[in-house]
Parts: C-alpha cells; structure tokens; sequence
C-alpha cells in the first residue's frame, strides 16, 4: 500500500491507509491507548485497540519510526475529528533510548546550548522546522524575484587568496602548503559578474572570523547577494531592494501560510516606496527626538537604529526604513562617494524592525577611482587586488548592489532573541558542532 | 530616456531610442565608421556618421562602456537588417589599454591558462556566457524539480570539526585557535535533516584537497545534493533522480534556448525508464563486448564507463545509463547493503555518456547498524562522529541520496575537454586566483 501523508487523511474515511514517520506520544487515556504519528506534514491520531499492535509497541520510546496501516474513522472528540483505528505497526526504526530533550510539547523546553548540543534531533519540532521552511522560503523568493528582474544566479569561489572586506577577520586556509582565506563575501566577484551578465545574485554562505560572543553574531552564515550595472546611482539598488523584498514576502505568504500561521508570524507590509531618510537628517532626528547628539559620527549605533525603526513605524506606518548617504569614512574603499558631497558615499542600510537588515550601495566603476581610493587607504601593494582590478581596466559600467543577511531577516521577522535559533547548526567562537 | 536592450530595437524602427553596452568593434568599412555595441543580451550595430560622434570615440579602445542615443533604421546590408544611426555617445567607462585577450571574434583564441588568468574579462565572451547561463538554469531546473516532489532547501555549515567522506582530503581551517575543516560534501548534515523533512536538498560548494592535476579535476565545486526519507531501497532514489535530471533538462529546453543554440549544444533525452545494469553484470558485458576481464575488481575504471556509455547508446539510444550495486568495498561506510548478498551495496552510480556524474544509494539508517559499520571500519574513537550518531540513535527512517557535480554535468552536456571551463573562476593545485 502507498503511503499517504497525515495531512490526507480527512478524506478518506472508512477507508484502510498505510501512514509513515515518528511516535510522537503514546498514552493511556480512559483504558485506551493512543498514539501520535508525526510526519513531515503534521500528526495523526492513532486508537491502539488490539493487543498485536499493543504487543509491538511495547518498550519503544518516542521517536521510534513507524509505518502503520488503519481504518480511516470520523471521531469528533479526536484532534481535527479523525482518528486510525485497528492499526497495524511495522517499526522501521526502534528508539529505546530516553530523549535528552523533549519534543512532543508545544514548545521546546531547553535552554538554548542544551538544545544547540543536541540541534540534530531538536530541529525535529514542528515550530523549528517551520522556521526553517521559511529561511527556505525566503531564499526561493529572493531567487524567483530577482530571476523575474534579468538577474542571473552566478556561483562564485569561496576559496580566496586575499581577504574581501578587509584584511582582519579572515578564516586561514591551508591550501596545499599555500595560504588562502575563506571568503567574508563575494563583493569582488559579483561585481565582475557585473561585466559578464549585467544583473546577478548568489546565494551561499560567507565566513567572519569576528571574536565576537553575542546573540547577534556567527562565523558563517548565508548571504544573499546582489549586484546590477546600468545604474545612475545607489537609489536604483534601493528600488530594485525594494521590489526583491516585496516579491520574497508575497513568496512567504503563499508558499510558507501553514508555517507562518503555526509561528505566530507577522508579515511585515512594504509600501510602495519605503521612506529613506539622509544620514545627517537621520541624526538630527535622533538629537530631536532623543535628546541625544550624535552628529559627526561616522555611524549608527543599535540603539539608533531602534530609534529610527520606531520613528518609521509611527510616522509612515512602515516596519522598513533606509537610511541613505553614511559617511566614506566607514564604508569599504569600493563605495562610491556622492559626487555633490564626497565626505558622503552613495551607500545605504536597510532597517528592518529597527536592525540593519540589508548593506548596500553604489561601487566605483572607474579605473583611476580605484587606484586613487586604493593609495588614500594606504595600500601600497596592489599584487593581491591585480585580478579584481582587472575589471575595472576593461571598462565597468556604473553599478551597485547590496547583501541581505539570511538568518538575520529570519531574527527579525520572527523576533528572536538569538540569531543562533536561525541557523541550522550555528559556528561560533565555541561550537563547531553538530 | 530609458535604456532598451540591443533585442529590442527590431520593432522600434523609426524612434531614437537609448542602448548601453561594451564597445565590440569600431571598424571603417567603405568610408563609413561601423561600432558593434554588445550588451547582456546581443549586438546593435551602429554607423557612426557624425563628425560629433566619432570625436567622442577617438582613442577608444574595445570593451569602453558606452550609452548611446540613435535612430533605429531598417537596413538590409546590416545584422538582423536594422541599425542605429545618427548616434550621439556617452562614455561611461573608458578603456584605453589593449586587451590581453581578444573578445570579438566568434570563438577565444587564448591558450586555456591565459584565458583563466583573464577570466575577469575572459568570461564576457558570448559563448562563456551563454554556458554560465546554462549552470544557472541547471540550477533553477534541480530545484524547481525537486521542491515540485516536495522536496525542502537546506543550508548546512561548511566549516566542520571532522572530516564527513574519509579522513584524507580535507581542507584545515585555523579556527580561533582550534582546528576545523572544510565540509568534502553535506552528506552526514542532509541525511539529519531527513529526520526533520524528510525529503530535503542543497546546492552549495564543497571542498576536496585532492592533490590530482587532471582535466577531471578541480578542488571547490557545486555539488547539486539531494536526500529523502522512507523508501524501500536505492532505486526509489534512482527513480526519483530519472525525474529531477529529467525537469532540469525541460527547464533548460525553456529557460536556455538561445545559449543552447549559441553553443551548438545538444539535450540528451531521458528515456521513461533509464536503462539500469547491475555491478557485476557491467562486468561481464565489458568482457563479452571488449575482451576486458575486470571481473572482481570493486569499481569499474573511466574506460570501462565508456564503454559502458557506448553500449547504452547503442543499446537503448540512451545517454545515460544506472549502474547499481557497487561491491561494498569501495562505498562509504554509511552505504546500505544489500541485503540478500551483503557483499553488494545498494548503491548506484549515473553514467552520462559516459561518465560518472551522480553517485548515490540508500544509507545505513539503523543506530546499531552505524555502530557495527564504524567497528568494520577500525573506527575506535567515535566521539567525531557523536552528533551524527545521535540522530540514528533517535529514529531515523530508511532513507538515501544522492549528489550531482554541477560542473561534470556541464562538461558532459557541453563535451568540454577540462572541467576548469565549466566553473567561474577555478581552483586547482596551482590556482587560487582570481
């Protein structure tokens, strides 16, 4: 008999069905045994009301593997007022061994390094493994949005023989007796890809050897990437931000709605143009607002961020807000300065809920440009760069892009305290493991 | 005015419009300035006859960035029989250097390592293009096919604490002091995911230290994973496999038709059902067609998988062929026996024309199994292994996969002659760069 799913069965009643996947629970209620299958899909309840197929449960512990085969019956007392009864049991994989975490109650009840340690079995949980149906939900819908806008996905190496970003917080290599890095992003080859098919997108994990123990950093996590040429500035990244965001949410709400429904999960809404506010003008707000002062700084602290996230939210009802023009001082060299105001660079941020969310903006695309920002950050030896600098010898267009961090757009829509809780087998300073 | 692509000026004869693009060409051809104007898409050509317009292009070399403004005509003698003239430029990028390859003739004159060392600019050569177009839509096709077959995306960590294959092979990261490796595939991490998914795939690099310099060789590349739960045996794999290869292949008919013209390329055709020959009988066949006796050897060598390819195609006009249930010998100590002659495994390999480009089978998925493998093994320490062990400990159901090379299948689609064309920018024993 083909096996069907627990989500099927409501059709088919009266009928004899075989289902698959784990002993949930299994309990004597009123002198009857009953059991929950949990498959992939959701549950079903079983009435163990012949002593066979009592006999072959017998010592098995949750998570035991089984297939089963019952009658289909209309039960209104039962969960969704369908029940399996007179079951047969094939045990394709017995568990005798106690649970070190428990997984047949609505939440999880360990703490988090308990259940990181045992991450192999505790992603089992409907609520985990709804959360990570969305993480792949978001990267199907930033993929399908940006495929619709000419993009084209490009796979780049994440094996480097110099460091992306900057010259610290790079992963070691040994690379057959040679020293190579693991790369802290693509930002060199998306922008040579630019030359070569215009518009792409990679999605793929990026490395960090940031010494940071917080709830708001990991070592490897997945970025997803874009880059456009053709571009007049960085508020044609914005605009084509935008419409990916939009598109990778509608993608959420059709393909993800069980899951979405199970989390309690709020789908942010996207207006049509999400506000942007200047960096300086973000600043004033913040004096304005807050009281606080924090004009001539090169940056945004969190608490800044959550600030003008609640702005936006009160004042356009939006959960999104950019923040445009950061000055160079803190952007990476390849940021193109606003040509009206140089100590300004045509790069912005997306706060998502009050949290970066998205780094973006536009590169330069002129040899010279790079030469020149290449000697005022003081490198003297260009050997490492020769290849990316290649590009730009041969004719670049205009271009820009921005990155979206994978498990911190999951953190934020879900409000998680953790970034940790958004990665499957999270890397940090300690845990390498599972 | 709104930049068009080089496609679309066929139905705008009679408007000026706006291109962008590469300088192909500038050539005089009977007392009239020819430009070749190549964007993502195709070539404009365009006369310039402007005293205006050829001063702005003096000095210009092939691959300047151009926007250019001009009247679309119809015209017989010109590609397609339409042009651009009365053109004014505006150079967005110039380029003055000669190039060090050449990118306007139809095919690329540089050796392999010249072409390689500028690939940067290499790549934007229209057939190089056209085959990267063909790795996204595979790509695209895998995923499509499998989420379709109820299939999940997962993102699995790359840095790892052991090795996952064999214990030779595997990149050493310097991890905050400690050692760490680079994951040889996602194997041990899909398969617990299985557990949570029970259907789940990965597109995503992998790393092997392979110290080999061949044309069959390169030690990053995309590996196109997939791993699904409750099936009988290794040929519900296989089965589920004919119909991912199969989807991919339409998706490319849809999404690649004109790359696959440009390159000439051929599309095999999946038959229903692809032929499957088991191990030992591959053997005897290539005895009775080619006199080989390789009877008891425990892998066939990649003449023998020619020979094997042939015979499909002659055989059943097929360009791929199964061949399943390697000697155990040679499989991973995770590979399922089979069980009515456990010198045999149930696993399979996909020949395409020729050539390995999948392998796969069932797994082990029994806790107590996994034990007895590892003591075969000589395995004495399995504290590596404790994590991936907790999951069988806790249920897993019987479950197997298998892993495509997203390169080995362009090389075989496209009859490459080295696997360094069918990945960006390529990493070997001698090259990390670009």
């Amino acid at each position: 008999m083909e096996r069907i799913y627990t989500t099927d069965i409501a059709g088919r009643v009266g009928e004899r069905v075989r289902l698959a996947g784990w002993l949930q629970t299994l309990r004597r209620l009123g002198g009857i045994n009953f059991l929950v299958l949990r498959d992939v899909r959701g549950t079903a309840q079983i009435v163990v009301d012949t002593p066979d197929a009592l006999a072959t449960l017998s010592g098995l512990s949750p998570e035991t593997v089984l297939a089963v085969e019952g009658l289909v019956t209309a039960e209104h007392q039962a969960p969704g007022g369908i029940e399996l009864r007179n079951p047969s049991f094939e045990v394709l994989s017995p568990v005798r061994d106690a649970m070190p975490i428990t997984l047949n109650r609505p939440t999880i009840g360990a703490n988090l390094p308990v259940f990181l340690d045992h991450a192999v079995i505790g992603l089992r949980h409907p609520t985990r493994r709804a959360l990570f149906r969305l993480s792949a939900g978001i990267m199907a819908g930033f993929r399908c949005a940006l495929t619709r806008l000419g993009f084209t996905e490009i796979q780049t190496p994440k094996l480097v023989a110099s460091a992306t970003e900057s010259g610290a917080n790079v992963f070691g290599v040994d690379y057959f007796g040679r020293r190579a890095y693991l790369a802290q992003s693509p930002q060199f080859y998306k922008q040579i890809m630019v030359g070569v098919f215009e518009r792409v997108f990679e999605v793929g994990p990026v490395f960090r050897a940031e010494p940071h123990d917080t709830v708001r950093h990991i070592n490897e996590y997945v970025s997803l990437d874009l880059e456009m040429g053709f571009i007049r500035d960085h508020r044609d990244v914005m605009a084509v931000l935008t419409e990916v965001i939009r598109g990778t949410l509608a993608h959420l709400q059709t393909a993800c709605a069980p899951e979405l429904a199970l989390l309690n999960a709020r789908l942010p809404h996207v207006p049509e143009r999400i506000p942007a506010v200047h960096f300086p003008d973000a600043q004033e707000l913040i004096l304005t607002l807050h009281g606080e002062d924090c004009r001539g700084e090169p940056d945004l602290a969190p608490q800044h961020e959550r600030w003008l996230g609640e702005w936006a939210r009160t004042q356009f009802g939006s959960d999104f807000l950019f923040v445009a023009g950061y000055p160079m001082a803190k952007r990476p060299f390849y940021t193109h300065p606003n040509p009206a105001d140089p100590r300004y660079s045509n790069s912005f941020d997306l706060l998502f809920r009050g949290t970066e969310l998205v780094t973006g903006g536009q590169r330069l695309h002129l040899y010279q440009d790079y030469l020149d920002a290449a000697a005022r950050c003081g490198y003297t030896d260009l050997t490492p760069f020769e290849t990316y600098l290649e590009t730009f010898r041969f004719g670049m267009p205009p271009h820009g892009g921005c990155a979206i961090g994978l498990e911190r757009f999951i953190m934020q829509l879900l409000g998680l305290e953790n970034i940790r809780l958004a990665t499957l087998f999270p890397r940090d300073l300690n845990r390498l493991a599972p």
